[in-house]
């Protein structure tokens, strides 16, 4: 079978990196152009320093990009929505990487990002990014839009309760703790490494855009609430969200994991948590550095109906370009698991 | 004026080695003796190396304790109220930093510690050792017993709030991030640095028995909720407590603080840390390291009537041995910054 | 054709786990079983949790090991020495990853280890496990002993200058950095996180044993000496060795880029890393983690004739598991990469 | 007795901002005036946030500064020395904390810094500042120049060997591993916290500028030489000096221990950190976060006449502004310790 020729735009960030490393590894991928603005012509590994000896490739301008049957968009947020027509006409299929078409709702777009969506009428064109929610419609789109990191987390985290109408919609509080690779890799105050190095920093203790993905997804009957906090901590990669979950009724721990079972029991990448026993019980994020899983756990308070769901990804995996190939092998009808199949490391 | 003579019982953990420095410093304070039954004999260096150079102490066994004027108990949980009348022969006062004497209901205490207490009937002897909810009672009182770390950093966090009535008495959610050092200096498998290091552990997502003070201290009309969770991170030292507050009154941030001043304004201890820009815009624990300040910040959702408070400690400062020698100052009438100027470290 | 039939002694280290995960995804390889006595019966993802959804093996004892093609031996040290007939009764190839079989000469070991070998009479039956100084020895060899972890990324730095006789032999200072997991997993007093996180501990300043491995690897026509120290610092994969050397002519850096290109330009394995801007203008074990690769970079004094060599593995790939598979590779006439692609990740 | 008045250039910097603290609480100081012209204006606590409720100080610009007994110097290096007479007019009292003023000899410092010094005939006018070394000069110095961290370090653990005659001077390899506060506050690549987290990166494997302070107060006879290096790792503060040395005779470590009893048994900040059991046998950084100790430990190689010592700072305390407080104390006769009394934390 002939491979699928694939193009990034903006690989010189940490998302684009990650894509480059899961692209030359694929057996049916042929990984043809790369775009950085900033590096035209150096050596991809000048800035991914893993990919040393790995590929001589160079990066090329936006100006160069070549037709191609797949383009992965890994831009600035706010930079796709601008130039979708070239990349469209370059490319007839196209997965997004920024949250540019990720609410379909252009009210919900400009609530969120505070100001107008450029085109509006493709949002409702991009499937959103999740397979175990949208694997279907990802067989035969055109258009995927990858969800964001601690959405993803929050989501997988939730969805099982959420579509079987099991949690107070009001109520819900999501605490994620992140890394700092969550932030890309433009320098800043913030993140220099004797102010960085050991903090838990509220850096978005309200309001982050993230919070509208997770409100889109879950709203089955009627639009939820989600109550979103995100915390930086002593971390580069991976991320684990707390969701405190208030049941409608007062469901058994074995209830629950029959239910969490019936959702993803047959899924690939997600794997359910939980020991009584052992150093790691539950989802632990180090485990799935550089892997496409979403571990999911939970324990049911026993002197009230709070369920506290723990999630842990990667976020540049599962999170971000990890997710986005899962996504490209379903469009094209691959073993899912092609490209993905790294199983983490222990001890990290 | 004559120095007080003190002791510790219990000196060989954190908590112990953490007290001991303090009073070294402490200009009118005698530290006579420090007990460690398994290091007996040994200098207190050996064990708190820190103290290399300030001081050629040795540990004694509790058998050696002599009368003095307080003693200050850093025993392990369950033993102080075993050999309370012990030590209540030797000490007309006491300040206790275990989780003994911190319920003043027998009955909350058999249901959050799974067993009877040995002495009830003293349990209401005990003020509470939070000097900014109990500072007028402890001027007077014999017996202190020491408020959990984790409690600490719920409690200021959300008195003013409580207090006043304004928070939706059920819903709280409280979600605190902490170090290595609160499980204490006993080694196990789960504090094993390959396996320790890095973590996001979701170690108490429910049933932590530091959630039964922060309801004893919080209900002051009727008996609230409180969803409490803790994950541990990678730290030593330090915590935070991300309280998540649904509002009966849809208050501003201006009038939040108006609440705030008026609780904490006049405490030496307690910073309201809440800036529009820089690196620091809420209490952040590595700020705090040997330092006995709480710091609290807070953020309004402006989509909904929650209220992020966020709060900082020293575990084992604020936590634990330093919020000791705050009520220790304050019985005895002392400056109550005694021996507790230490202003923290920055970078670290 | 047939798959290698391979089974593990001593599978629940970290060392053991690592060659687990190699194995699992190695497609020439069928893996049979995988002992430890400690743990009997459970699952191998109980202990290696990162193998969670791998695989559904379960460790067994060694009296239940079958016969088979070859044996990974990852027994503590001073083990295999006693055991070594009833495992080669079982398989005719034997790869030992402890240090049991390093040293040729029983007097070293003697020396370094302190108590007479049980076996000296095998000790030159085994190949010493580093590829790029033995791969046409190990192509027809039955017995291959692993080498350490510090010797290797030691050895392999000083090779090319020792090979072509361009050291002063009694002046190299080796000086390497290194993390937690090179300890093991079994819990010590030092290894509690609150004890071990940030440190920068002088725990072999001299007398290290794998000193005597570099010492037999670079003694080509005299025995040679090496200063060798080793300080751990908070990592917990990954090593970093510094290698002083002082040259007996003063070479200039782009004769020295000659000699090392000329021993190591056709190695899978092995990179030259040196960039005159950048952030990794050197090795950097953290971009190893996973990989077999060697780094290797270097800087001449330009005031005196010192050349510091600097080089960097993933100790439990390149410097454990990851090296004795490439050695199972050569054995077998496999491409030396087949299992060992991962190219490592980008940031972390 | 009237306050010392005192104020500070350059206040901005960690340096600067460590300084502060120290003199804020110093009982025999009246802090006057701190510069930083980026900051001109703002709170001191904006930048350093530890000393928020300590101090209501502001930035004033270098213009407004006034007349008072002694300045302290916090500049980037290459300024003081430009204006050194504007200073002087002020204050007839200078400790610059910058590397201006720490060569003697004009030709060394063109030599290791790329250019000529600005005042040449001041350099034989400061004192180099450790006191150790240079006690007796300081009593009556009015300019005194603050040693580097790495060199401070390194000089305090190879001073008895030196002055005594007993190392081989043209062999002692010494390398230092730094945390990321030595860079100071400037936002660059290399300190983007995912690059800079985790590293182990050789930032100076040769020609690093404080090699030349440790041969000028090494050389005693002759001018030797130094071997030096510098790695930097996951830490913000703290460093740790291995210093390599080949004795002349094979002196036992009791003797070795005279050596440094006799050179260092009244020093108030140098404690010899040696023992055969426990965690801490050798100097650890971490314990001397925020204290103006330089610990220091040695072990004999017992296949060698090496001998290899290891010390350990706080860079910013005794490599820096609490080394600066020292000089300073003795200058004016005060007790050495005053202000400097902080124990260190354990755990940390």
């Amino acid at each position: 079978m002939d491979k699928i020729r694939v193009s990034i735009v903006g690989g010189s960030g940490y998302t684009g990196g990650e894509l480059i490393r899961l692209l030359l590894f694929h057996p049916n991928v042929e990984l043809k152009q790369i775009t950085s603005e900033s590096n035209t012509g150096k050596f991809i590994h000048k800035i991914h320093p893993n990919l040393r000896k790995t590929t001589l490739m160079k990066f090329c301008s936006i100006s160069e990009i070549q037709e191609c049957d797949l383009l992965f968009l890994c831009l600035p947020h706010n930079s796709s929505q601008n130039k979708i027509d070239t990349f469209n006409k370059l490319a007839p299929k196209i997965i997004d990487l920024s949250a540019d078409f990720r609410l379909s709702d252009p009210s919900e777009y400009e609530k969120w990002y505070g100001h107008k969506h450029a085109r509006p009428e493709l949002l409702k064109e991009f499937v959103y990014g999740i397979p175990e929610l949208h694997r279907s419609e990802m067989k035969t789109a055109n258009y995927i839009s990858s969800a964001g990191c601690n959405a993803t987390a929050s989501i997988l985290a939730l969805y099982p309760l959420y579509k079987n109408g099991l949690a107070d919609e009001e109520r819900t509080v999501v605490e994620v703790k992140v890394g700092s690779s969550e932030g890309g890799n433009k320098i800043n105050e913030g993140s220099h490494h004797p102010e960085r190095s050991g903090v838990v920093r509220s850096y978005a203790p309200t309001q982050h855009r993230h919070t509208a993905e997770i409100i889109q997804e879950l709203s089955f009957n009627k639009k939820i609430n989600i109550h979103f906090s995100a915390t930086a901590i002593d971390l580069v990669r991976g991320l684990l969200a707390t969701s405190h979950v208030f049941l409608k009724d007062n469901l058994s721990e074995k209830e629950i994991w029959k239910i969490y079972r019936d959702s993803y029991g047959e899924e690939p990448f997600i794997r359910i948590v939980k020991e009584s026993d052992g150093i790691y019980r539950y989802p632990e994020p180090k485990l799935l550095f550089g892997t496409n899983y979403c571990d999911i756990g939970f324990k049911k308070d026993e002197f009230s109906n709070r369920l506290v769901v723990i999630s842990a990804i990667d976020n540049l995996m599962k999170g971000a370009a990890g997710q986005a190939l899962q996504a490209f092998n379903i469009m094209h009808g691959f073993d899912e698991k092609t490209g993905l199949e790294f199983s983490g490391l222990h001890p990290i």
